[in-house]
């Protein structure tokens, strides 16, 4: 597999353009290394970085002045325009002359979804959102190191569910003390995505912590998706604070059972179809079996009915079989497919 | 003044469209009162929702399926698209759709550093962000109270670091507890955006909190903005860990006594260069004086060198002076502009 800029300058040249110009973060940092802010929604000071790619293979950041040096650091070239100061603001004006400023006038490639239309609008573009998806299934081995790094934030963060969920704790507590965790592991704040319910609210699927208290033979389920220098790590366990349930022990039991078969079932080669009918042969659940995992948190190949996605070498997939019948279970962990089968990255204890 | 939908109504009138199409969740939140998901980033199950107003000043949001209720639970008329689900993705195409199926293929008010390209494109549309933004600075007497709940949010998360301070805790964990007590006092999780640095990292005007541990004579500059609701409350202090040195309490009565003349300038009529340069007379900073908050954390009136703003009545505005040689001090409030001068809805200690 060639690196993925060279993936990327492939589809620039077969969608005709002289270049290719994107603004999802996701792919943004896919292609640069950069990982913009995203934890409170558009700045009023910058547009999201947008990221471009000449024909060369050589990456260019666009972003505001206050980016520049976080940008620079990546060793992408690096373009700016005002950012946050004292005088009049107009991020969406400057980003615009900044791009103009590096645009030769021909054809460009684009995520259309996420170019803003003030930015395209006197651009000749054609949409490469698809092709881009697709590319960014199989990591590079830069790709991998990074990730085994956003896992390992997501073991600490498993760990201390674990250690603080008590009866008497409210579910926004343990939150509390589960981001904590993974902001000390990560040394810095991170965006997360999680789930965090407890009790009946596991039949849900998911949601975020909110004011119930956690009492006695609880169920916890804790899905703990962080964003780690530009990568998302992905963990789930669900537990039991105190002696479980007979019927939780035996939820539990089948779906790290049917865990374990799909584990055993990821190499290159394998359909994504067949793994998601293999876990709902023994399981009901509404949700997808699993997906990739990398800039984004949820990246091809899907692991849904249907789905023709082949595995290969390098991807990095999620499997997470759950059952949400009396009491929701899921439990989840992260694999590298490899030559030869694959290899589990996550090191979080799944036990009930 | 005219309630807020008027107003929108107004500025797409006056630019010839027929509607107005908004992707920025501050302008969706203010014209909806829905609030969509921000912390992770782009979702690769929908777009981030649309909100679409009529010459009939009804809004409309675009929101796929997973959305529906909480988008419904404001009042709007909803049109959805398919969310998280198993089957094949595309929440572009479905957004694009659900967009085509109530424009009536007339001009269209866009904020166009927002809109997508790939929506805009079969689209003839017009920029209004600018208006809006001019639009959203006088606040309506809902949006009023849901800035007092956000901005009491805030006088929790203070009083959290001012409790939790202490020498030996890093940065980091004292971020923790105020984080923990900001959703505690607003009983969900919730985005914030936050400067938590100390001792000589003070004098880098923010920055997240870090791995550096706090020791006795440090100086916490803490400035939180939570957005709860939809509405971004906003507050800064400046303490010290034990006893501050001279230096320190000299600093904090100098940034304390501009705040109390900037706060004592606040009223209708007041121009924001003339405040700004009331703040500068007396103090060296490389910053904004203050700026209009409410569905965005930053927005008109700027109380910056040279703007033509005047206060109006029902503006919310935040004064932060601060000093940075040496150490950094920067004082916080939030005040709401009434017919006679304006009251202070902050709530936190502003001691040292």
């Amino acid at each position: 597999m060639r690196p993925r800029r060279e993936r990327a300058v492939e589809i620039l040249e077969a969608a005709g353009a002289g270049s290719l110009v994107v603004a999802h973060p996701s792919t943004v940092t896919w292609l640069t290394g950069y990982a913009p802010e995203i934890e409170t929604g558009p700045s009023p000071f910058s547009l999201s970085a947008i990221a471009v790619l000449s024909r060369g293979g050589s990456p260019l950041l666009v972003v505001s002045e206050d980016e520049a040096d976080a940008a620079a650091a990546t060793g992408c070239e690096v373009v700016t325009y005002p950012g946050f100061g004292i005088g009049p603001l107009d991020p969406i004006a400057g980003a615009g002359e900044a791009l103009a400023s590096v645009h030769d006038g021909g054809c460009v490639a684009v995520d259309a979804g996420y170019l803003p239309a003030a930015l395209a609008r006197d651009i000749d573009w054609v949409d490469v959102a698809e092709e881009l998806v697709h590319a960014r299934a199989v990591k590079d081995p830069d790709e991998v190191a990074l990730m085994r790094a956003s896992i390992a934030v997501c073991d600490a963060g498993q760990a201390a569910a674990r250690a603080n969920a008590a009866p008497g704790i409210s579910e926004l507590e343990l939150w509390t003390a589960v981001r904590g965790a993974l902001e000390a592991a990560a040394e810095t704040r991170l965006p997360v995505l999680a789930d965090l319910v407890s009790g009946p609210r596991t039949v849900e699927i998911g949601g975020p912590p909110g004011k119930r208290t956690l009492a006695e033979e609880d169920l916890v389920l804790c899905d703990l998706v962080p964003r780690v220098a530009g990568y998302w790590g992905d963990s789930c366990a669900t537990f039991a604070v105190g002696q479980p349930s007979a019927a939780a022990l035996e939820a539990h039991a089948l779906v790290r059972d049917v865990l374990a078969e799909l584990v055993a079932a990821i190499r290159p080669g394998a359909v994504a179809a067949d793994l998601d009918a293999l876990a709902r042969s023994r399981l009901d659940f509404p949700h997808h079996t699993g997906h990739g995992l990398g800039t984004g948190f949820h990246e091809e190949p899907r692991i849904i009915p249907g789905s023709a996605s082949v595995l290969e070498e390098g991807m990095i997939v999620a499997v997470e079989p759950g059952i949400y019948a009396g009491a929701g279970v899921r439990l989840e962990q992260i694999l590298l497919v490899t030559a030869a089968g694959c290899e589990v990255l996550s090191g979080h204890d799944l036990s009930l």
